[in-house]
């Protein structure tokens, strides 16, 4: 506290990142990320970009990366907004959207992010509450509101929601924002960025952080009309004009184009993560059903808590949340086909010791 | 205009950029970057860290870089604040301690960033009016109000605000937060980072774009003491925990140890500064005493708007600004001796042409 901070940061509940240790001694499968590195091409084009024109302010539009995304999409570039990570773009939505206006819409058990950032810009918030196997109906979502988010497939669960269900929840509150935050889609969901130009109610959000394996980068995007653009657009110019440096502008295209590095990568994460889940499973997990690079596991005789600092103490970081809904789950990342092996015989050592 | 706009968009009023034409063919003296490029050790660092480990996110705190910019102002790491360039540091920093608060304080002809951040955030605003030299005056910060913002050198004029005077206000307002942006002032200003370990209402900003020639990494900080520090610790982790990627982290650390390429860069830019402003005195025009790496000239003949599009004819970008008092000012950015040699030439014959 200090007599100098604003109300706003007074009523603040900071999202808590996961733990990124300096040394590089740990097996990290608590945030998410890829294991197999970005694009070859990628970082290439990184080091095509460093040179002295790092003297010069990059494009403020980033244009032919809007452009290149766009593209991927059967969108134009007046579709697509850039910002320095999806959390910055999911921020600058939320300021956009639902700033002033009546309370927004998401599930009780999601992105703990978006409390946070309600937090920051006053907006109220109410929780639909997840079915018990984590699933939503559509239904739930007719009240009329100031907005919904939607992760799709949702986090820390990996459900994902059928497009039909979105195009439902789409259509029944047309004048209602509806942003679906697809940071996990490449991994098995089914994007809404083909619904954007049916319906003018809806932004997409995606990031290179997981699929594109580019987490330490900074790239994300929104994908909506134009009317939605500007407004992004608008927030950003009166809030820093340059997001993306030339560096994150020239990466990002690159990995954007090697398709053939992005199907190969995220079909190694989707097959090692049905082996991973068959192994947890096969040690009395309950697994869900995941569409994203992480598996949300619950086991029935060891508590979650015990079992996130016995595997700390094997040199494992997973994650866990303390909300009521999920404090005996743990969210545990897709990594190589050996970090799955250490993960599994981990798993079965703590199960025998605790037995 | 669209339905689904918040009240604070359509309040907003963008800050514009200076152009960043896509062509190289312009002599660019619009947006204040400096002519010799980044530290060749920053680009080797940049492109060591351009590896596999992209995918993994960066250090939240960016403690090895905060630990450095700290102890080169003999302050500690818990008196730095890293942002993905300084405006987002500005941003950030106006949210943490001015909204909600009553009107603050700025001078008439500043950055104009500050208004649109003010916009962004619903906080209210009172202009102190420079006098006829661009000068402020220590007596005219005494009234009450929610906070001030003062860039020291001031932009777009150029002037350095002395430290005894900008003491004077820190002393006369033990209770209002004093922001002082120091994006220019290794180019002859004194700074305010000194003064943190005696007024806690003290926050300094500064930048790598300039002094650093790093406009395309994206990299800004602030100095203050630990509870100002905390609130935009907060603010960020409310917005966007990652600011800046590996990439701006291990370039800016590595161009803030290289002292020597600092000093022999900054040392040039500003002897071409006096080079630049000896010679359009001597073409008629009135220009500022300049601690930047920018000039602010008028000419007695030449009409301001005439100037920016005879230059701009001829390949030269210069900055105009239309708010009324500096209608007939342009800012005109210190680049090499050869830019400098051009600029005096267009400008002379431009003055003959128009004679």
């Amino acid at each position: 506290m200090s007599r100098f901070w604003s109300p706003v940061v007074e009523r603040l509940v900071p999202y808590t990142p996961g733990e990124q240790p300096k040394g590089g001694t740990f097996i990290k499968l608590n945030t998410n990320e890829n294991p197999y590195g970005p694009s070859p091409r990628a970082l290439e084009a990184i080091r095509a970009s460093t040179d002295g024109r790092l003297r010069l302010y990059p494009d403020p539009a980033a244009a032919d990366l809007a452009q290149a995304i766009g593209a991927g999409f059967g969108l134009g570039p007046e579709n697509v907004f850039l910002g320095n990570g999806s959390d910055e773009v999911l921020a600058h939505a939320f300021h956009a959207f639902f700033a002033g206006r009546g309370p927004i819409l998401f599930p009780d058990v999601t992105y703990s992010f978006y409390r946070s950032t309600c937090a920051l810009y006053g907006i109220e918030y109410r929780e639909i509450a997840l079915d018990d196997s984590f699933r939503t109906d559509p239904a739930d979502w007719r009240a009329p509101c100031g907005g919904m988010v939607i992760a799709n497939p949702n986090a820390p669960t990996g459900i994902a929601l059928p497009l039909a269900a979105l195009r439902q929840i789409l259509a029944q509150a047309p004048d209602t924002l509806v942003l679906v935050d697809e940071a996990y889609v490449d991994f098995g969901g089914a994007s809404a960025a083909g619904l954007v130009a049916e319906f003018d109610n809806l932004l997409v959000v995606q990031t290179f952080s997981k699929s594109r394996s580019l987490a330490g980068l900074r790239v994300g995007f929104a994908l909506g009309q134009p009317p939605l653009i500007e407004a992004l657009r608008r927030i950003k110019d009166s809030f820093n004009s340059y997001p993306l440096g030339h560096l994150a502008l020239a990466g990002a295209l690159a990995a954007w184009e090697d398709r053939a590095w992005f199907e190969q990568t995220r079909a190694q994460v989707m097959a090692e993560r049905g082996r991973m889940a068959a192994g947890l499973a096969g040690q009395g997990f309950q697994v869900l059903p995941s569409a994203t690079n992480f598996l949300f596991a619950s086991h029935a005789a060891l508590r979650a808590e015990t079992l996130l600092a016995d595997l700390r103490a094997q040199g494992i970081l997973v994650r866990h949340f303390t909300a009521p809904r999920i404090r005996n789950w743990l969210r545990i990342s897709v990594g190589t086909a050996q970090d799955g092996d250490a993960l599994l015989q981990a798993t079965a050592r703590i199960a025998a010791a605790r037995a």
